[in-house]
């Protein structure tokens, strides 16, 4: 099945208390297409990049056999770029430089094999990019999924409710499932973000783990405890690609599809965060997958005998 | 199998965003026997009240099959006071007044039949009160669980690590086990703390579920996602009730027996949190408890077939 993903390609710097970076490859798209290629293999990239953009990054996507023909190069134009540290606690960073570049005046243009997919992927993006990509699409997805983030509640309000009013998943933090409903409780703020349009919610809680909720169900998986997070950038993206890239494989869009779904995002999810940058979702097996599998279903399982019975 | 409990029984003045009470029965103790009497039938109660300790609370605990033979009464004293408030996000609190009264001097006396308890559960005290419980035991129990607080390791580190040293499992929060350690990653902090002397740790996370470990094996339980959280008063020490109750019930103390028993605290809680004070413990049928065990197997089940196998 056809995976179309639409998000930022971009350059990262990095800092975190373990090290840092120079310019590395990054952006929400690179991330949840690599994620997603581990299991899907039909995936188009769109996206933008400037003329400062190495070959050999395009050759890395054609690779994990992701096609780069929605992949705009604009050859007089810089590649967006991310600076950013990492407080001790890996939970919270300051951002030390944003340059928009080649993504302030982006226009998401769908070549025709990218206008039917049967997954569509929307990375954290100007809703009303991702509302463009929408008005491309010739027939509707059998999924479409959207991940968006409280800069967009601030100041694109409108855009961003009309796009989720037509995405079935949404992916945010619990942060933003509060920001977004005004409610504390997030079985509460779930059923409300249900109300806009999605038929399932995605809430990441980063090493608190994920919930999946549909109107009538709620599903928790954990976040792995891991002895060192070694650079969080890229998690959130990375478990939307194993997400999809899952849900692309089984053609199965059913609750406990998802559920499992979830469960090999978060899998991809721990494997990203053990390294810089991409590197950690490189030269993956379907061995190490499927071992770190393994280890969620170690985690939570239990065997209970109910009470007197 | 009997099952000794040493804690504080106390008067909580609450109020939370949705409501506040007059002086009602808390305590540790209190909650964690409550909890317990659901699974466990021979439980024995160590504490101190003063002489404004009405009898209707004692009956209460005599309902629940709680001896309170360890129970003392001081008439010419007054009961142990907190009073606090919660915030809107109920994950923190203002404590308004605390007064001590005859917990001040607390000499937890254990009459001869609570010397050879099978299961002690101290809760959490001053290290050298849970130290003196320990000195008077004529056999070691098959399981001395153990739960502190952070107030602890700023003002009694040395008493806190001779006690520590001495029980099999230690129940903690995350910031806790943090402050314990110096470690931030909880997995790192686990292995430290397992060293100090405990064989299994529980980290309590609180909405984010809690952590079981020993020294090769990990297991997460979530917490129930809620519509309401009434009151957060005594979750803590539900959830140690409703564990070391469910371990005293079965006998079986390894760590699959642990998992469940984790199981069971956590939804001993969930019924906790629901009501003010104590008032969610009242009345509990094995059916509705059965049935929200059932919830927290819904929550985290599924079945995950591996990558190309």
């Amino acid at each position: 099945m056809s995976v179309v993903i639409v998000g930022t390609v971009a350059f990262d710097k990095i800092e975190t208390p373990f090290g840092k970076t120079d310019k590395i490859l990054g952006g929400a798209a690179t991330y949840i297409s690599l994620a997603a290629s581990q299991f899907a293999n039909d995936i188009k990239l769109v996206s933008v990049v400037g003329g400062d953009f190495p070959q050999e990054n395009i050759e890395l996507f054609h690779q994990h056999s992701i096609d780069t023909e929605g992949l705009q190069i604009r050859p007089e134009g810089k590649s967006f770029f991310w600076w950013g540290k990492y407080h001790i606690d890996m939970n919270s960073r300051d951002t030390l430089s944003t340059e928009l570049n080649v993504l302030a005046d982006f226009d998401p243009l769908l070549p025709p094999s990218y206008q039917s997919p049967d997954f569509l992927m929307l990375g954290n993006l100007t809703p009303s990019v991702q509302m463009r990509v929408l008005d491309q699409l010739v027939r509707r997805p059998k999924l479409i999924v959207m991940d968006t983030m409280n800069y967009w509640m601030d100041t694109a309000w409108d855009d961003l409710m009309k796009v989720i009013a037509r995405v079935d998943v949404l992916t945010i933090n619990d942060a933003e499932a509060r920001q977004l409903t005004g409610e504390y409780a997030l079985v509460k703020a779930a059923q409300k973000i249900l109300n806009m349009g999605p038929k399932f919610l995605v809430i990441k809680k980063g090493e608190h783990g994920a919930l999946l909720f549909n109107k009538t169900q709620v599903f928790f998986a954990p976040a792995l405890p891991l002895e060192e997070v070694f650079d969080p950038t890229g998690a959130g993206d990375t478990f939307a690609g194993g997400f999809i890239g899952h849900l692309a494989h089984t053609h199965d869009i059913s609750f406990d599809s998802m559920k499992s779904a979830i469960i090999y995002g978060s899998a991809m999810a721990s494997f990203a965060v053990e390294k810089f940058g991409t590197e950690g979702l490189m030269n993956l097996s379907d061995k190490l997958i499927n071992e770190r599998l393994q280890l969620f279903v170690d985690l939570v399982q239990f065997d209970i005998s109910l009470v007197n019975s």
